[in-house]
């Protein structure tokens, strides 16, 4: 460990190998491997809990203010209307009225056809276009969200509550109730997991879950909507594959041809409109204004034909006025309870993942910050009001968010115009409704579904990540054939359960010597790598846990062994020493410290010595505060593969005896 | 990317810094980072099942050899007795007989007491210290096991099932009915881990949790011998620490002083002789027979005082003869088959872990290899044969293998000379023991599992890992307070959530350049490393998956925003250049393939570069894949940091500008 006999040191590195060879590396400096900067446990928990809830500092920005301004600073924090607000401007205002009546065009027609898909009265997806969008342009973060109700989470809540709540008799009102308490649910779990920044929980829903889960539930949801398209009366309330599938086919004495052709019609219109604007994003006013334009003409068609239309089954009548209260129909007590809970806070996740992930799309687009525990505050406050005002669950929708995109909205304004627009329709617009046919709001939702179905997608997932390709498929497959929850339960265990898989069987190589260099690197990968004769390198590529502590050891010692059979087949020198790169290995249990120990034991029993080499700050820390290091030995330890093979080298010319 | 701009390197990397700096290191090629070899799919996923199920390559001894050397190899592999058979001598016969007898002679009085501690009759425990030690000798790889039962598995079987089972009328038979079954069920289930190779999941019960969980079971085993310790005849059956101390003070008026005194009498001197041989390990054999003598001596006092002693309680009759058969007892049908199978499992599991554990520990003594799976099918074909022979769970106990080990055994031959002595001991010497006290039963109880509460090796896990704390901490009073599968299961969770959380929110940090070196490393542990001016070289400490890619990027991202204003404050050069060391990110799902991606267009929209230094094999892969190399440019991958620095630094003499 001392500078002082570098002199001889190429002479002792002089490595058998092919004569084109670089000449060595020149002499090396050994250095000290340091330990982290010492803290206490209560400064480690501090800076660690900081991490866990705290990692992006919100509060950096108050730091060296004066008071006064701290205190507009935080009213900016929580009411960013503040902060944009004083800037606002005409010409801002015209691009959010263009862009707020686009997304109302929009969104009334999928208000009305998301709420039937919730199985709630029609009027409540207007009432939840209208109230939660206020809220939210106080509250939220983003200037591109479109807010209201979306199909997933209507979907979610249709199946969990239908299946739940009994049929028949005064059975609406309960299922009214629930809707509002699991929405109430919803608002109050997506609230506290912002307030009490566990953001980071809705992370567990990795993409390729929620691939899988909206494929899945956009298949189901659109063979569900054949129960408008074909004009069926008696259909099952199941939500799995097989029962729905049963419903179509065993009712097809219900079938109408008026309903079928009428249906037909306007979904191949639909889907075309929607096409091009796949193809041409800039007509995406077509696709924009084709579900509003489909509701007003086939509705004209059904007023006009009159009694000939008799079998084309329509809304019926809808109540004018503004958004009734209802927070006393929220359910404290009794026994559905638990259902109206377990409704809330999956709906409450689900709708908060699709928020969270729209408002940070739009906003990587534009170049601004979404703070996502603040979003979630927003978000929950705004569907706890909504429970209070005959809301069901809202969340920000991707595509109505990205028509609101791409009609060039620029704040949160035109979420206020849209829901002005809603307002208007709800005070004076309602009879229009009456001879609305549901075979058209069954065809929005099928266009609004179908692209949640991301084939390429999931391909480049096979592509580039198997396992990543399995939870996709399971959360689809668990969606399709089981249920919701236990769809998505069984994806997020197989996500975890990768995350495990990498833990308890991490890879290991051996490491040889790029010439000329004083890097190592895996033997297999790189070509031009050679091996430093008596040493043998390994790789550890993973924390050191509990988990894999018992494989490592085992694993370890295979690579010796097979060394050491592949240098006597070769005729090369024995191995005399064991260098351990701990570059990747970010983290050491209790477990992996007597592994390591045990594994020294082990080695120095066969005569080979064991050393480490960069290891990193905590796995540092724990070695030494075990003892490890002092067991180790002075030359136990180096900063580098390359100073522990220079050194190591030096020290004893004809290599380590022990 | 090229090395004919070496020449002007030096002058371009000097960096102000203090005077007595070492020269600046000499010039650098620039290498390409390799891809790891092509393989196709399949290839990838055998070698993946190969690392999970077959790490050891268990048939790494059958290669290369002839059909008829094959045959002997894969006999000697399933029946171990043929490897040592042949050279076994009269030198290695005399020592295992001596430690044969030694633990016979703890194994008699143990058996009893462990059989009570299960509920079961007394004579089981002799039974199930006859069958399953002769099956282990044929079958077991480890040379020092002691088979038979163990106090854990005893205490979780009788937990369970006697909080199961009704009590009262013909409930014992049901009672023995279900002890076998789960006993049947514990040897199928560590058979089948055995057999598929599913080992490893044994391991996901921490050293940490163990030693919680038999803290806490060691706490409740002794105070529930106060039953026999005290005289007490109406006793709760739960298992957790309110109900067992709330009997104790209920019923002080059963308290019975003659049954006090001399349980205390005898309890003092096992715990002496025991005391004595832990100051003195040469002294093992006072421990070793002090539990014997204690027996014979009790049953003296008890049958020499006849009718005075009528308050203490006694065995009393004992059947004579061998093993019945029972295999007409196991129960495959009616409602307690869950309450069998559970209760199977969970002994299972944890005879298990105690088994192999002791296993391991003496093979590494005597430096020999346990293959654990081989292990895990020995012990549960012996448990199966037990459940068909009228014994219960049994494993390698800890303590009598310690004896075994310090009496001199060599192999097996001592577990077969022991299940002799027993043998002798059923056949003829049963109603000795007639007289032999409860209370001595207790006190071996007691003295047996005193030695579990290991509070020093619970002080060195505080101050190792303070987590690995919290795992024992749960495991031991959720044991105590809860119920014995419950507290396991806390304690497993609090060890995954604690994988879970290194990986949620891992360690990131700004690295520096140790002068003189090409090494790299953190600022806030290396004083002498110093930043490259214009360069913010940062190091991400874990795996990028989707659990915390959104906390990377964001982290990541402050990271440049500190550094920005750092430099700003001391009017250094700004950054230009981000350079991302991934030595340490062991593998990257297609959630961090879009957070890479995410970075580079953010840092891209603050004119900085972002550039990847020595990705991992897989990590290359998947960048590879999924097209990120491309995107990042033919500059944007370096195989080190300083090669990433030296060549940025000399393309753009005045910086990177993008």
């Amino acid at each position: 460990m001392n500078s002082k006999r570098v002199e001889n040191f190429s002479a002792v590195l002089s490595i058998p190998g092919d004569g084109g060879m670089p000449p060595p590396p020149p002499p090396m400096e050994v250095h000290r491997v340091c330990m982290p900067p010492h803290r206490t446990t209560v400064q480690k928990l501090r800076q660690r809990l900081g991490e866990i809830f705290f990692p992006d500092n919100p509060l950096h920005m108050f730091k060296d203010q004066s008071r006064v301004k701290r205190l507009l600073l935080s009213l900016q924090f929580f009411f960013p209307v503040l902060e944009w607000g004083p800037n606002y401007s005409l010409r801002l205002l015209r691009s959010d009225v263009v862009s707020g009546l686009t997304i109302a065009s929009l969104a009334i027609p999928q208000g009305i056809s998301y709420a039937k898909l919730a199985n709630l009265p029609p009027i409540i997806g207007l009432y939840s276009s209208f109230v939660p969008p206020l809220v939210y342009s106080l509250l939220g973060s983003s200037r591109h969200l479109a807010v209201g109700p979306v199909s997933i989470a209507s979907l979610v809540m249709g199946t969990m509550l239908t299946e739940g709540v009994p049929h028949g008799g005064d059975n609406h009102v309960l299922y009214l109730k629930m809707a509002f308490t699991a929405t109430f649910v919803a608002g109050i779990f997506q609230a506290s997991l912002g307030f009490f920044r566990l953001g980071f929980i809705i992370d567990f829903l990795s993409k390729a879950t929620l691939l899988g889960f909206m494929a899945g539930a956009a298949v189901i949801v659109s063979l569900q909507q054949l129960k408008g398209l074909l004009g069926i009366v008696h259909f099952t309330t199941k939500m799995q594959i097989i029962p729905v599938l049963s419903s179509v086919f065993h009712h097809t004495d219900e079938w109408s041809w008026q309903t079928i052709v009428m249906g037909m019609v306007f979904l191949i219109l639909l889907l075309s409109a929607r096409q091009i604007s796949v193809w041409k994003p800039k007509y995406f006013w077509i696709s924009a204004a084709a579900p509003l334009t489909s509701v007003i003409i086939s509705t004209c068609i059904v007023a006009l034909l009159g009694p000939k239309a008799h079998k084309i089954d329509t809304i019926g009548h809808l109540p004018k006025g503004l958004n009734p209260p209802s927070s006393n129909m929220l359910y404290f007590h009794g026994p559905y309870l638990g259902l109206a809970i377990k409704t809330g806070i999956i709906t409450g996740i689900l709708s908060l993942t699709e928020g969270i992930a729209v408002g940070r799309t739009f906003a990587a687009l534009k170049n601004y910050q979404v703070d996502g525990n603040k979003e979630m505050m927003a978000i929950g406050l705004m569907n706890m009001a909504g429970s209070c005002s005959s809301c069901y669950v809202t969340t920000g929708s991707f595509s109505r968010s990205a028509v609101n995109y791409n009609a060039g909205a620029q704040t949160v304004v035109s979420n206020i115009i849209m829901a002005t627009t809603v307002l208007i329709t709800l005070l004076f617009l309602m009879p229009l409704f009456h001879y609305t046919p549901n075979l058209i709001l069954a065809a929005i939702i099928i266009t609004a579904v179908i692209g949640l179905i991301d084939y390429q997608a999931a391909f480049r997932l096979w592509k580039v990540d198997k396992l990543d390709f399995l939870a996709c498929i399971c959360s689809f497959f668990g969606v399709l054939f089981i249920s919701v929850p236990l769809g998505l339960a069984i994806a997020v265990g197989v996500s975890v359960f990768k995350i495990l898989l990498n833990v308890t069987r991490p890879n290991t190589c051996v490491l040889g010597n790029i010439p000329g260099t004083q890097v190592y690197q895996s033997l297999s990968r790189y070509r031009t790598a050679i091996r430093i004769p008596s040493f043998l390198v390994l790789s550890v590529e993973a924390p050191i846990y509990f988990a894999n502590s018992t494989y490592l050891q085992e694993r370890l010692l295979r690579w010796v062994r097979e060394e050491e059979e592949r240098a006597a087949a070769n005729k090369e020198s024995a191995i005399k020493c064991v260098v351990i790169d701990m570059s990747a290995v970010t983290a050491i249990d209790t477990s992996g410290i007597d592994t390591i120990r045990e594994l020294k034991r082990v080695l120095e029993r066969q005569s080979l010595k064991l050393v480490l080499a960069n290891p990193l700050g905590n796995v540092m820390e724990k070695l030494h505060k075990s003892n490890v290091l002092e067991e180790l030995g002075g030359d136990g330890l180096y900063l580098t593969v390359a100073e522990a093979v220079a050194d190591l080298s030096m020290l004893k010319p004809g290599g380590y005896e022990p």
